[in-house]
């Protein structure tokens, strides 16, 4: 019984988790304005209107990856853990906190794509949640919360890849001073990241 | 145990699935705005402001049913899988992300109906999301996925349903270019994909 | 295994259509525009920007209580389902769409409340939406989906009820034509046809 | 099977209410609209535009704690509850409103932060809310759904920290009338109610 309750709790936990980010990823398109053109407008006028969002649309799909991305560290995680605990509860929110303000930040660089504050901004806040993320996986895998019959090298890989994500974000907050519409190829290195905490490992 | 963990790891996933899809059908209501009529505005000037904003009820029905459409046809081969593989993490979330952005492309088509544009725009995206539905459903009723138990015939059925879809999203694209308030006629051709194709199968 | 995947499927038409009665109900809020007073404003000011919201405030109220009301019918009704049947998709989607659509005619009599144009069509989309939710209520609990062990009482109680939500629609939709602002009494009415519809019945 | 119904009515439930808190609490972001600056924008104008927002991150930050408290206090009420009663479907609706309504009263006091009646409005509004929540969280830990197995100082605790969280949030709704800036400081006094609360009761 006390089990069956943990595992509910567990089970709410997750839930609510992936309604958030659902609901965030989802609600990153309703900051795309659709362009109103007139009545005679004709075929390159309506070209040049969707031209004019490529910067909107960029940053939908980068966030939407971002998202997606700190989505399917989540789930891996939690699908490593086998029962509740308390304290991921606050860290957890916190997680979801920084999730529910990405299409903020993702507006403010999409309407001023090409500047170092909104970059930086961006950026930095993707770092911030990358901490975070790191935090609420490392404690699902933890001794607290792991599953019975999860291996180590299992358990072990979910902090590493959450490390690796944390280090390409920080890799494009760095790149995103110099370089601003560089600055999403600095995720791109995280398959790097993982490949040499892994080697560092062995 | 394992089959259980890979149980709930397939679960969570068509649980985070479904979220998107019903945020991103719910949300096609607010690209709608409700005008807003003087205080002594009689009644012929609120059915004159309502039959203005016709394009984006005809718009909203639309996106309403494709997503509908494309829903069931992820219910429907989902209750066929009986086990996650990996391999349908990343095209899942490129066929949400292309759902997400449904209530932009019908916004934009609602607000400049009538146009070879949007409408070409949206059928477009219609046909990858179409693509990218039956990249999924195959997956999913496919080898690494299909539940024990089922029957060839139920499990290519799915495929073949998807391809239909997919069919009838290029003929109402190919509508789009000629008469555009004409294309979502060929989505209506579904019907007779899913019969040619079942006759060409026996 | 069957009855297994049948139970599937129907948990999985309850939870996306949990999901679009939860996002439309909280979707009412953002039609609601916060009144932005300079910075030098009073309190008197503050109090007259918020009393001018109150059709808004009043609109909100109700609708909330609308949906969660239907909401309430579905979750009765499909708690005494007990296997699924395909023959409730589609009712079940057009359900959807109805309630996903209640966020903009509420918006619509809100912003010109006492007026006879959206009160009708508030109430006539209302009278729709209960005329759906009856035919989804009584496939719910009929012959093909009726869970076993469900008494014929508690089976007949569903569609009554849905009945009387349908009655007291049509009351407020013809409240509507002489007074716009008393239609949503007609509502108040359902109580009075639920014990009509029990006392006919025996 | 009754009880597995039961059980089944109390999960739709809890699954309802946890969609409504997860859409609140991320819809909070919406209503912060993104500055849009000039091409020619340097670093301080575009620091300067968001310093102007700060009023509204600090509104936002707030209301996703409040949220995300009452949320993780009907998670605790939640877990605890065994069975489903009727009597809970009406207040918690009602609660579930008052959560709906919070980003209204967020953007409000946001826009307008500083000033006396945006302040006493939200924290009227989050006295509310904690009434409507100690309802359904005593309801939800009574006689009529307490799980079996619960002990009473387990099930003692939630309804005690409900009656602190509306202490804390009376204590900010007196403060927003003196300094309204200030207010968000009385719910910081909830660990102390809860303190004074348990120490009453020994």
């Amino acid at each position: 019984m006390a089990s069956g309750k943990s595992d509910h709790a567990l089970e709410r936990l997750v839930f609510f988790s992936d309604a958030v980010f659902a609901i965030a990823i989802t609600l990153l398109v309703i900051e795309i304005h659709p362009p109103h053109l007139e009545r005679g407008a004709g075929t390159s006028e309506h070209l040049a209107a969707l031209a004019r969002l490529i910067p909107n649309f960029v940053g939908f799909a980068i966030s939407f990856v971002v998202i997606g991305f700190f989505w399917s560290g989540h789930h891996r995680a939690f699908t490593l853990a086998g029962r509740y605990h308390n304290g991921i509860l606050l860290w957890n929110l916190a997680l979801l906190g920084a999730i529910a303000f990405v299409p903020f930040v993702t507006a403010f660089s999409s309407v001023n794509y090409d500047m170092r504050v909104p970059a930086v901004f961006y950026w930095s806040w993707i770092v911030l949640t990358a901490l975070l993320n790191l935090k609420v996986n490392s404690i699902a895998t933890g001794p607290r919360m792991l599953g019975e019959g999860v291996t180590p090298e299992a358990a072990a890989a979910v902090p590493r890849r959450s490390l690796a994500v944390l280090l390409g974000a920080v890799t494009a907050f760095i790149v995103a001073f110099a370089a601003p519409l560089a600055a999403p190829a600095g995720m791109a290195t995280v398959p790097l990241w993982i490949w040499l905490l892994r080697a560092r490992r062995t």
